[in-house]
């Protein structure tokens, strides 16, 4: 039950790289309101070529929410349990806004453009909807809105081959989560070194919308030798790489520690921010399940439609997988799956039931290995 | 550019009757993070039958959010300038929700279920953040939360038949805009007199998702020989009965005086909202533009992926055209557009321009004509 036809309007906005991106695309999918490619070739023809070549990805959907003002600062730290404050103008942070019960509402990376200037790079939720909600719960001295600015992405071992050759060998020393204010062929850009793939690369945020063919055209043309070609995040890669996609593998009914995103902050900063109260007392009792890395030898599986169960020694069901895929490279299939915290160690041994049965699996490390 | 193929995973939420509502579905769209079927045979022959007959439609992507606790209504009231403690429980209101520029955040239906207890059937956008969000802006003793409840809608001149066929012949007398709480093949349901067609019916609202073949079966049988099938909002019958889109003929950048509706409240309710300094400001000053229907004779377009440009009787471009569809009833064009207030009235002359060429238009009243 894949494949249906998506019939494109104006409730889908559109993306400035769209007339380069949709022509031969095989599979979409739909993301904060845009389209957002997921599939050229087949997964794994995308996979290889992600790992040896360099990809242009047109991931517009990565939609800004632009907070400025005398409290931007204050707010963007009432929203998450990070300390913020740590983040100077031209470095970016990988953050999850939590709810009062310390429920993710999303996890963004927030650019700091200025000490009262932040951008939120959104996945698949409206976070401009929440920030406007709480900016009523004070006296924030904020505006919050879209500044309408639409990110692509370069990615791949060879992204700063090509991004050298549009912006001079000085790029290749933009440190890691930092970006610079540039232009490519004349077109105003802000340049991040960032990406949601595990082979490197850059994004690249386009300020105006009308020249989006224009810089993807400068780039596939300075990249031609480079075998650059149209590419999107690839699910084998993210999967291997260990990133998790808001709505698969979290949602508003998971909190940080239960799906491990508790490493990218420390607790007790001195900022306050809404779910301190609910997060102190989940880290007291520990959370009830934990979101794990699972691996599965035997038959290569698809990505669930919503999850497979994940059953114990016993036969029972104790848990379930969220996203799951076969890697060509580590030739078994890989995943992330929900189980009761005491069961989540590495090397404990469950068994996932797919369409095609039931599985063995092994609750796996940070290298997907036991 | 339309028909690529939808990639399914557990990120877009699956509907209970997918099952049912994806196997023949010709054309889909996403909407509030779910697939919404939106042709099944063509545009043409569906808005014909559904004419003619009664369909069953998956509209689970309307999702519900609800509102509950000693402050409920002070809070729904706080978000829309509509006087909503005049909808009693049982009954059903179509609102606008504005944020505090008279922004519309989404235009759902809200049901009283109790003087307590409000749902919010939404449009495509994260209302539930936007609530959670607000909900934090004062000392409001509400919960706001999800409460998985899946509409099905069933719409056409045979759905009065259909429906007292499940529930008996008393289900014809529920007044528009009413619903009840009840069971259809003894499955738990509240039933309401709306749904998003120009053709009468009536939308089932779900409250366990396991259950949701079972019921779309119960119906399907009951209503063979009235000849009833699976079927989607439909765009032709929709711009033909003058139903709005959130997301395509009004935005956040809009305010309900430039799209017309402020026909479905008054000025001056008691309640206090957030938008109403804004509001009113707009209402003394007039609206810049307004949202007017425009039909075009010639040869039939198709929808704009974002717009088709209106131009004024000296060629300059004056507005835009949001959705417009051939209408094999009107056999002509018809749509809705953005033009200046001072150049909004019926009988004004345009030019639309498509990418057939630039066609004569027409401002017409809601009946379509002149």
């Amino acid at each position: 039950m894949n494949g249906q036809r998506l019939a494109l309007n104006r409730r889908l906005r559109v993306s400035p790289y769209e007339a380069r991106s949709l022509p031969g695309v095989r599979r979409v999918s739909v993301y904060n309101h845009m389209v957002l490619p997921v599939v050229y070739e087949t997964l794994e023809e995308d996979y290889w070529h992600l790992r040896e070549h360099v990809q242009m990805w047109d991931v517009a959907c990565q939609v800004q929410v632009e907070i400025r003002g005398p409290d931007a600062l204050k707010l963007v730290e009432w929203m998450t349990p990070r300390d913020v404050s740590l983040c100077e103008p031209g470095q970016c942070i990988y953050v999850t806004l939590l709810d009062e019960a310390a429920g993710i509402i999303n996890d963004p990376i927030v650019s700091c453009l200025a000490p009262d200037r932040y951008w939120l790079s959104v996945s698949d939720s409206d976070v401009l909807l929440w920030v406007k909600g709480l900016a009523q719960s004070g006296e924030w001295r904020v505006e919050v809105f879209d500044p309408n600015v639409f990110p692509m992405s370069v990615q791949g071992p060879k992204s700063g081959d090509l991004m050298s050759r549009v912006l001079g060998d000085s790029i290749r020393e933009l440190g890691f989560f930092r970006f610079i204010e540039t232009q490519i062929a004349s077109i105003p850009v802000y340049v991040a070194r960032t990406g949601w793939s595990g082979q490197g690369g850059f994004e690249i945020y386009l300020l105006e919308a009308s020249l989006g063919v224009e810089l993807w055209d400068a780039l596939a043309a300075a990249g031609k030798d480079l075998n650059v070609r149209v590419g999107s995040p690839n699910l084998i890669d993210r999967i291997e790489t260990g990133l998790l996609s808001y709505g698969s593998d979290m949602t508003l009914e998971n909190n940080p520690l239960e799906v491990g995103l508790d490493r990218f902050f420390e607790m007790g900063k001195t900022a306050d921010y809404l779910a301190r109260e609910a997060l102190e007392h989940i880290v007291a009792v520990g959370p009830a399940r934990k979101l794990v890395r699972v691996a599965a030898k035997g038959e290569p599986v698809g990505l669930p439609r919503t999850s497979y169960a994940l059953k114990g020694a016993t036969g029972q069901e104790v848990g379930f997988v969220t996203s799951m895929v076969y890697s060509p490279r580590l030739e078994h299939n890989i995943g992330f799956g929900f189980v009761p915290s005491e069961l989540a160690e590495v090397g404990g041994e469950l068994d996932v039931v797919t369409s095609k049965g039931s599985q063995s699996a092994t609750i796996v490390d940070d290298n997907w290995s036991t």
